[in-house]
């Protein structure tokens, strides 16, 4: 029976996951190999590794195959650590690669956050970080050159946090978050190589200057299965 | 090309959702009724409803058929409104059914997490969650039974909030939340009437007393299209 077949593989793979005996970051036999070495068919195999995905267990990286997936990361947002920073302190190692930048007018939306007037120039920021070599997050942030000039002439690679520090002795401090757990739109899910309808975790955020100017507006698309929010809620 | 017969089946549909002319909550057409108004087959309709679906215009519900999504609602933990206040705040019916109740040991975990011995008798409660009639939230929860003798005799298909303030004058104030986008487990999918496997929001929850007991651990398995959290964080 195919259905017990591949119940059968999902459980030997995900236990094999859950002792650690298959680590986290592992590339898995391929779906050829694995359905020779249990007699099974391709459709089998691909039935289990999907199940696992969809549980989190393992990832498919777009024409390299499958991974046990790595613990997530947990981001806390009232901590103000940069994503290098809590990356690194969680020991694993964080990259940021810049997919593109631009100075542009801001559209009604971006304006009406900023309190600025439609068409003024903003800094659109378009990135992709990694954990340990795995892309997980895309972001798309719009930065208010008004209170930042020059920024597009800075390597935009770097963390933001720090630039916003040292150029301009501007921290990040008060946010406006919003999450929701979603299917990636189809821009999100090829930047990070994964299928379009995938499941993901959006989260939009405004960063304010201590004295409530809006610095930034960020729309993060993260993997699924890369993110833990942990916030505390204090009065 | 049946490719190009379900997007555009898929685009036919999110153009009538977006532009409000298939209003929030409508039953579509059957499959068979799509299949044969637009000649296509039940498999270019099924893949068409599918990436609908993913993208959280519609929503299927088990044996009734395809729905149109209706908005999101806003959660906003800090704002220590109950489910039933927020959700009937922004113009919706809230409704809360028990599944299960009992007086149980407390294992290891919820033990350490309520500094409590493991053994001492907490409550357990499983309650499904409903806006307009919809099922949209699964909860488990561990409720300290030292902080709220008796509690397991009152009616817990009613607002807690609203019972531990008249019965027992406490208050939900801080918590501590973790978010997680993940695919839903088989139990949460099967009481929320869909299958296992789509993405969903995990929410893990500890409430404390204003003097800093655990007074509740709650698990929320959210219907992935169903909720928005919103955190304003302020130093």
């Amino acid at each position: 029976m195919p259905n017990s077949q591949y119940r059968y593989l999902q459980r030997h793979f995900s236990d094999l996951i859950r002792d650690n005996k298959l680590k986290s970051g592992t590339k898995l036999p391929s779906e050829r190999e694995i359905g020779e070495a249990f007699k099974v068919t391709r459709v089998t195999v691909r039935q289990a590794l999907q199940n696992l995905e969809a549980e989190g267990l393992i990832y498919r990286q777009n024409r390299r195959g499958w991974f046990v997936t790595p613990p997530a990361v947990v981001y806390d947002p009232a901590s103000h650590l940069s994503f290098n920073r809590y990356v690194a302190e969680q020991g694993s190692t964080p990259h940021t690669e810049k997919l593109a930048q631009q100075v542009e007018p801001a559209n009604a939306k971006i304006a009406q956050l900023m309190c600025i007037t439609e068409g003024t120039p903003v800094l659109f920021l378009h990135r992709r970080r990694y954990i340990n070599l795995r892309p997980i997050l895309i972001e798309k942030m719009y930065i208010n050159l008004d209170l930042l000039p020059g920024l597009e002439n800075e390597d935009l690679s770097q963390s933001l946090s720090q630039l916003l520090q040292q150029k301009y002795q501007r921290e990040y401090r008060d946010m406006d978050l919003s999450f929701k757990s979603t299917a990636l739109p189809s821009h999100a899910a090829n930047d990070l190589g994964i299928s379009t309808g995938q499941a993901g975790l959006q989260v939009e955020r405004i960063n304010y200057t201590s004295d409530k100017k809006v610095l930034e507006i960020d729309y993060e698309f993260w993997r699924h299965d890369a993110v833990t929010i942990n916030i505390a809620i204090r009065d």
